[in-house]
């Protein structure tokens, strides 16, 4: 029945067919992201909750904003897409995340952490503003509670009173297993249960209290006062001027609309506590909702995940922990991605020397900072999209002090399946701009491997280091990595290439096709991509027809940009074309799929080629 | 005796002498400070509180870090640099701000709000993990809690018991007056003085309930438990795991030092909850403590604050009123700087279309996405330095979804006194990577008043106006400003000049010294300074012996280097010099010295042009 289930026909469903619908959104789940590839545990953990919100409020009158955003399969399959379920993720296809370009159910766009009080304020606002009665609900998990503009949304909101629902989706996981104090927090709040609902029994005990002579009057009505004014105010949200209801039974249908009526009802900031399991209803990723927070695709009968291929984050996680085995001064730092950013085994082995800050990046680098300022090596590997996250303390609190802070950029450059919301191509042109940054970028695992050796014992100052999602290598030996110093990979006349780091690969399959037609190609990589050498930059445009630069990252104040300043101002006047992705938001789909469609493909470039001269 | 006082001296007064010196600084404060300018009204409120670390502390093995840092003139002035303090701020003087380069007493650059804790941590593990034993102690205001950032802190140091002695500096006021939830339980916890001091007494006076009889026995029993677990943890610090100690009298230095005490004996994360007054002891300063946060110089004898000069700001705030009376969509935010961004009228006029949401950059810009996916045109000002704390929900939330938002970019390019952490030299650079996202750059009053209103009522999607503080302007008559349009301000064939904003006066500088020379100056204007209008920009170098940009923005990913490839990818094979800040911190003295000493003045361009052609 899911496939053509309007918003309407739902509402009309009883209890015991919404849970039907359940079981059937499950297995078409399972179904299909094992096919597509998605963030399976997540929509499994909201089956009940997604369709209990789809049962009593009014979508898409009103307004649902999800947090991050991965956990929005099941009411897209609610609100009309499950018919395109299956081309999730897939070039061309549906997002993995919300997308208001995709459906008029989706409110708000996301993909990061902790934004959705703070969108789902000005949607309440704005109704508010233009007279408008509908409710606004924001849905966000305990991990988006680690970040800080929860809270700076929540402190606006709590003391305003514009009405506005939010969902605390508590599964105790961000990625991993979450941490923190507020984490603390909710974990005291679901072992009293009891408590909570103790809460309603005092309140009731107290006005059934005997008055029994004076004294004893006296001092019952001061435990009264004292009892109402302090332990019926106790969670930290009410401590934030939000009515707290739960915690509720994430997988109890009626409950959850029991509570969510209640919650519509009410005229004022209100916040759900749910707690959910993440995985639900299916063995393999009950047990494992680490694993299967995000997967490719996998065989869903036996839910035997295929074996992780050799990446750039494992070859980090690797070589950190050798270099920590001689380095004591070496510190790792996660925020809540030990796994993908292949810290695990380094957690195990250097228990003291590893912290997990929660999805947090902006306490995580200037943490980094404070370390670093006392003579430690902190280093923080981030995906390229959330060290945007940290742009300020990046800039503000580790290079203007010059710390030592190694920043690995993982996944930068395409990311591919994820899409807009998640690539990696802003971090070249804005780690540039920070003063006493050095940015590097590994072309191979062996080169990775040297950079980090190098970035950690030897260099002095912030430095980053980037490589992509995935494995993708160049042919060449590449391991004899040096600050600073630039390489001719391959020598000719035509034409030459300066690259560096994923696109050093994309270089030699250009070199190939055009040698077939007779063009020679010199190949200049830059592991070092700023500071410039400006020198080498010079001396590898000699005497070329074309120079061209290829580069994963955006064209506006990337290296292609770099580069044509140094050759015009140093009166070097080759014809010249940068090749990267343009200033626009970067679709979704596979990495040679987007290559392909932003012309950076080794076809489109050796064309280009050709044609010029 | 403030001059050479030091801190071993200081530990040997008593409290009589004490009160004394902290006279004794107030004045020396308001003298120093009425000359050279800065931030008066923090530094007058946190003499004693500063003067009491001092004493019961260790520093600088003992380690202090200061959030923001504009409140650390009485610890420069008990650290050694009384005698300096007369060069406060001014060109090769001591900065405004704490300085590890300056004194080994200052052990962490501050600038930004919302940092101290997470510095301090990081400083706190360092101690620990080198077996070390010593204090951190991190100081910061209210204000600073209405920032994500110290939630992060506070919420990764309470989980994990690492000892750190945090000090809120509670004057209720950020730089106006402070806004939201925590402010409010703030005041809640201010006012029930009774309650905290209460606290103890509950706790013996429980322990002194005589027990009558059983079935009162039971039922007092569980009212101890209750109170025990509720009543005497309540305070959102307690929450997040720290031990509260407060409120304490910030004036009072006998209170203050047994309370540091007695936090510097606990082995935990400690929290102290210090009441002070901005601007204490000075009346003026008492009665208007935000005129008096930061000033320039003035009349110490009757503390008349000079006339504040047409700036800017002041157009911004005068235009958008103007706006906003006819366009009822308007909504402006601030984030805590309703004075400083000049929009203290429009918050009278128009209070339901004004919100300030606290300092929290991230926070208001996704906000301001929320209300612009409703339907609103919300306008944001920021300092270009504040905005970069919100680079990630820019990008992320505003520009990826091409929503209509207007962010006002004031004190864009060298700000002067403030120094390197306040510079805003990176946004040109930062803005212009972002998908969709426009930049304009105004270099006069009326040209500002034209993009406003344009960007309100004319552009769809994200749109940065940026322009400088104080009011340089051109002479040029700028006001017909048209999307996307250059402008020849002045036509000449030796030279030609490409600029925007601010430094389009320069240009016209360059050119009258040019000219006495006999060289003719073509003049550029681009008030569209992204996306590139690349004919204008191939048009503008036509013939020309030379073309030089200049920016006020660092030269890495600003507009010189778009407009070296633009140029160099057409084939315009001109010399070219790009004229801009480099990417290394930018010091801190007024805006022509700083200019000067970066080779970014009229003569040292005129010098170079005249000696290249």
């Amino acid at each position: 029945m899911i496939k053509g289930l309007t918003t309407q026909e739902l509402k009309k469903l009883n209890i015991d067919e919404l849970n039907v619908l359940c079981s059937e959104i499950r297995e078409f789940l399972i179904e299909n992201v094992s096919k597509t590839g998605g963030h399976l545990a997540p929509n499994l953990g909201v089956v009940e909750l997604t369709v209990a919100i789809h049962k009593v409020f009014d979508l898409p009158k009103d307004k649902l904003v999800f947090d991050v955003g991965h956990q929005s399969y099941v009411h897209k399959i609610l609100s009309g897409r499950a018919e395109e379920m299956n081309t999730l993720r897939q070039f061309g296809g549906i997002s993995g995340f919300p997308k208001r370009s995709e459906s008029e159910f989706d409110a708000f766009d996301t993909g990061h952490s902790s934004t959705s009080v703070s969108a789902a304020l000005g949607m309440a606002r704005a109704r508010d503003l233009s007279g408008e009665k509908h409710n606004v609900i924001a849905l966000f998990g305990d991990g988006a509670l680690t970040g800080g503009e929860i809270y700076e949304a929540m402190n606006d909101a709590g003391h305003t009173k514009t009405p506005l629902t939010l969902i605390l989706n508590d599964n105790a996981m961000s990625i991993s297993k979450n941490v923190g104090a507020v984490s603390k927090h909710l974990r005291k709040i679901r072992i009293n249960r009891v408590y909570f609902s103790s809460k309603r029994k005092v309140s009731l005990f107290l006005n059934k209290i005997p008055v029994i002579g004076k004294p004893i009057r006296i001092f019952i009505e001061k435990i009264k006062s004292i009892l109402r004014r302090y332990v019926l105010t106790t969670t930290v949200f009410e401590d934030l001027g939000f009515k707290y209801i739960g915690p509720i039974d994430g997988h109890n249908l009626k409950s959850l609309i029991d509570c969510l009526e209640y919650a519509k009802s009410e005229n004022k900031p209100v916040l759900l506590h749910v707690c959910t399991q993440k995985g639900k209803g299916y063995t393999p990723a009950e047990k494992d909702p680490s694993s299967f927070h995000g997967v490719g695709s996998f065989d869903a009968s036996d839910g035997k995940l295929p074996p992780l291929k050799d990446s750039y984050s494992m070859q980090f996680g690797k070589t950190l922990i050798d270099i920590a085995k001689d380095n004591k001064k070496v510190i790792a730092i996660t925020c809540a991605m030990p796994d993908g950013t292949g810290l695990v085994e380094f957690s195990k082995l250097y228990k003291d020397r590893f912290f997990d800050v929660g999805i947090a990046e902006q306490h995580g680098v200037t943490f980094a900072a404070g370390l670093a300022a006392s003579g430690f090596v902190p280093v923080i590997p981030l995906y390229s999209t959330f060290l945007q996250r940290a742009y300020d303390q990046t800039l503000h609190d580790v290079c203007l002090q010059n710390l030592h802070v190694v920043f690995p950029v993982d996944r930068a450059g395409i990311v591919g399946a994820d899409g807009e919301t998640h690539q990696g191509v802003y971090d070249v042109s804005y780690l540039s701009t920070m003063p006493n940054m050095t940015v590097l970028s590994a072309s191979s695992f062996r080169q990775l491997d040297s950079m980090l050796r190098y970035a950690v014992n030897e260099h002095n100052g912030p430095v980053a280091i980037r490589y992509p999602r995935g494995n993708t290598e160049t042919a060449f030996d590449t391991t004899d990595f040096e600050y600073g110093k630039a390489y001719t990979r391959k020598d000719g006349n035509d034409i030459s290439i300066i690259t560096s780091g994923r696109m050093l690969k994309r270089a030699e399959e250009i070199a190939d096709i055009l040698e077939t037609d007779g063009i020679s190609v010199r190949i200049t990589e830059l592991p070092t991509v700023y500071p410039l050498n400006e020198d080498a930059i010079i001396k590898a445009s000699e005497n070329a027809k074309l120079v061209i630069t290829i580069e994963d990252n955006v064209k506006s104040g990337g290296l292609g940009e770099h580069i044509a300043e140094v050759l015009l101002s140093n009166g070097v006047n080759c014809k010249f074309k940068a090749f990267a992705f343009p200033t626009e938001p970067i679709v979704h789909g596979t990495v040679d799929e987007l290559d392909k469609k932003y012309g950076m493909d080794a076809q489109s470039i050796a064309e280009y080629i050709t044609k010029e001269i």
